[in-house]
């Protein structure tokens, strides 16, 4: 049974602890890795009382990581969707840069990219996961690619410039300034890396 | 009594054993994260029967940790270093990039950065291990900083190149290509982040 067969399955209530069970699986494990968190402890953040839930709802631990890789995939992609929905101009690029470098101090610098820091832990053992955050970042880098492009097709960048790589390249920066940002706690290299590659894309302007 | 006192006052044979201890906890955190390695695997691997010997050599597993953070931030900047020391002119950096990207291929895109991944899982947690972690990394920047600016003092690069902002991108740049590796399992995400800043500083070249 697909988990998405599972969820449909469930009652309101039950749906409810479920998702209590995913959110607070996504905080501590955002905050402590997931080799950190155990089991016990999210029983106890989510306000559950009976451990056989987590089994009724997820069956192992595997499962229920699967599911906080959703969930957060779903929680980056939805807060950059109003801004990359429309990321074809260079003030929504410039809109957007500041917004991700605002979004780092508004959490002090901490925590780095939510998905990056789940696909640091489990690309490498999990291979469902993997697959989950694999096509989370296609989605961020179409929808950055669908932004150049549609500059392109206005004829503000030349047509010889490479969208699909420029957006791939402006998404793997802003996955090491996250990284930068959690080391250093300061976004200086986050900045630097993205405007840089603004530059690099501004390099293809044709006004 | 700081660590390097105490590994001053080891034997030889003491020596060996602690760096075997080091070099084994490196490789299984680097395989499995720091949360997911037991002390118990640790001494296994190391082939160290008295759990008391990881107490004598390093107090606790926080002080191994930074020992491990110590050993990957050398081993990182050991296998740059031949390529980082003369870093001043775009066939190098060219070298460079081929370099890191090979090595990537050479295990399979897998393990990410073996400094990001620590860097990725301690930096909230462990202030020494952020600190020495800042250090590496602005070891690392400096030797890239160190050969734009060479080339910018041999009027290769425009005098207004921002050279230590151009390094810091290229070094984050490198560090969020490291992390796409090992979630796509490829390294087309790298290449275009190296070659969009490598374009870029190119762009300041005067010839």
């Amino acid at each position: 049974m697909s988990s998405s067969t599972e969820e449909r399955r469930l009652t309101a209530r039950g749906r409810a602890t479920r998702d209590r069970i995913v959110a607070a699986a996504a905080t501590l494990m955002y905050e402590r890795g997931v080799a950190g968190t155990s089991t016990e402890d999210i029983l106890k953040a989510a306000r559950v009382t009976s451990p056989s839930q987590l089994y009724h709802y997820f069956g192992d631990k595997r499962a229920l990581v699967q599911a906080v890789v959703r969930h957060q995939t779903e929680r980056v992609l939805r807060f950059q969707r109003p801004l990359l929905s429309r990321l074809d101009s260079f003030e929504a690029l410039q809109a957007w840069r500041d917004a991700v470098v605002q979004a780092q101090h508004a959490r002090d610098c901490r925590g780095g990219c939510p998905m990056g820091s789940l696909a640091a832990e489990l690309s490498d053992h999990d291979p469902e996961a993997r697959a989950q955050l694999v096509a989370g970042y296609a989605q961020w880098e179409g929808a950055i690619r669908d932004g150049l492009r549609a500059m392109q097709q206005r004829g503000e960048l030349d047509a010889d410039a490479d969208t699909g790589r420029l957006a791939l390249a402006l998404l793997t920066a802003l996955q090491g300034g996250l990284v930068m940002t959690q080391i250093r706690r300061d976004t200086t290299a986050l900045e630097a890396a993205l405007d840089t590659m603004i530059d690099q894309i501004r390099s293809h302007a044709t006004l």
